[in-house]
């Protein structure tokens, strides 16, 4: 077997066990079907936060990113939006979703034993209901990461922390208890970025700022988007950062941008909007 | 002078030193000028958490709750959207604007001394530029609250935390550097909660579910505020957490509910949405 002539480096939220790890895996084992595996080789590489993934591509560290952009429960990762509206010229390569289980680690006798629990808020807010019913008088404590909340099990059977089961398996702590999450169709949904502009698909996302910068300027748009039948799958608010009251939106459309109707929607879209970033069309690989 | 004939109880983010402690204070101190002080006596009592605040007013353990609802930088306050769709009967009673201006604390001689910066996770990210700048390799670690972050200093001068200049006097901490927010007009939306349903102003807000649950169908809505001349001044989409692409939005009106067009679309909405709640009137105070 030759060498590979080419290395595509995939960022994602680390250290490993990440729920983006998950995704980014994901991805891999779906992308070695679209290329020759001789001469390509695909690396993961993680990153401390989701800005810096991002970030990697635009220094060009790495070739793609894998980011989670919104979660069933939770609601939208900020991070992800603020970034993206920030760098330039990032593009959306493809989507895919996640079903998220989470599970509780501890060496702890019995869940009874445990008095702290940490994981990244976004899982503490996803077990809520189920920390208090099983441990109410618990201390819950935020981390960066879920992988990150494992380096406070080490030695301390009294603590415990909300991970995926792969964590559990690579780190080779014990599960005591799974699935935890308060709703069983718990799922996120990440993007895969990266500088590529000829991915086509059945969705295409934008995000713009209105010369008025009020949300009543949106529903001009909205009844553009309506005029030419195209569906919307997403409308998120953003702050400008700028002062209190004023928005950027995010636009999930269903529709390739090659469409005319698209092309024309985004053609007018220009003469309404203060900045429109069109972050390109990709699909959804299935997992 | 007589003992108070009435406690009004009002909860709020705690321990004491939190910037909804600042923002309790500042609506008792205007509340004052309301009421007759010999009659009333006014009680800040702090909650662990934003939902356990709201929650404390469905359960009648206070008469009010003061809630962020929105920062300039990082956006909207899921936790209260979320906490206020799913608890019934609460209205809003006045909404407050506070500037935050956050310090770092520490008993570090130096900011190069640092090495880990305790706080929430809102704090770091409002100061992310400043921390890249002064401190670039400082480990970033989130906590409940912005006083909470305090706990980590006793005794530990290579740690530092990001909190009010309140809190620094409160707990008698030095403050190293402030301000240290990366932009200067950074504030914080307050809501104060409770049960009257008897207060009016010129903002009313509301949070309904549409029938086809697709954002699409918000157009609709948003033309019906258009026909009747009612500026929106906010739009926030939320997930219903029943599966991934189905939202609730959150929607102010800059319009008092009594006015008969806020009470023709109000109608009107009833038949267009699933799920409709009117968080009531008010008027925003001065501070």
């Amino acid at each position: 077997m030759s060498s590979p002539q080419q290395t595509i480096t995939i960022a994602h939220l680390g250290p490993a066990g990440t729920y983006a790890e998950t995704a980014a895996i994901t991805y891999v084992e779906w992308l070695k079907q679209q290329i020759d595996q001789d001469k390509t080789a695909l690396v993961l590489t993680t990153y401390p936060s989701i800005p810096q993934s991002l970030s990697a591509i635009a220094k060009h560290e790495a070739q793609l990113a894998v980011v989670p952009v919104e979660n069933s429960i939770e609601g939208s990762v900020t991070y992800t939006l603020d970034t993206l509206w920030e760098l330039d010229n990032l593009k959306i390569q493809h989507a895919l979703v996640l079903p998220i289980s989470h599970a509780l680690l501890s060496d702890a006798q019995e869940i009874e034993c445990i008095e702290t629990v940490y994981s990244h808020p976004q899982a503490l807010a996803q077990c809520q209901k189920w920390l208090e019913q099983h441990l109410p008088s618990a201390k819950l404590v935020p981390t960066n990461s879920t992988t990150e909340a494992l380096v406070n099990l080490a030695g301390a059977p009294t603590t415990a922390a909300i991970a995926s089961q792969r964590a559990a398996e690579l780190y080779q702590l014990p599960v005591l208890a799974h699935p935890i999450n308060d709703r069983a169709d718990n799922c996120t949904r990440f993007w895969i970025i990266g500088h590529d502009h000829s991915h086509h698909g059945s969705y295409t996302s934008i995000a713009f700022t209105l010369p008025e910068n009020k949300p009543g300027a949106l529903v001009t748009v909205l009844q553009m988007f309506a005029q030419h039948q195209i569906n919307l799958s997403r409308i998120e608010s953003r702050p400008t950062k700028r002062s209190l009251g004023e928005y950027l939106f995010f636009i999930d459309l269903e529709a390739d941008m090659t469409e005319p109707r698209v092309q024309k929607t985004l053609k007018a879209l220009e003469q309404y909007t203060e900045t429109l970033k069109i972050f390109g069309s990709y699909s959804v690989i299935p997992t």
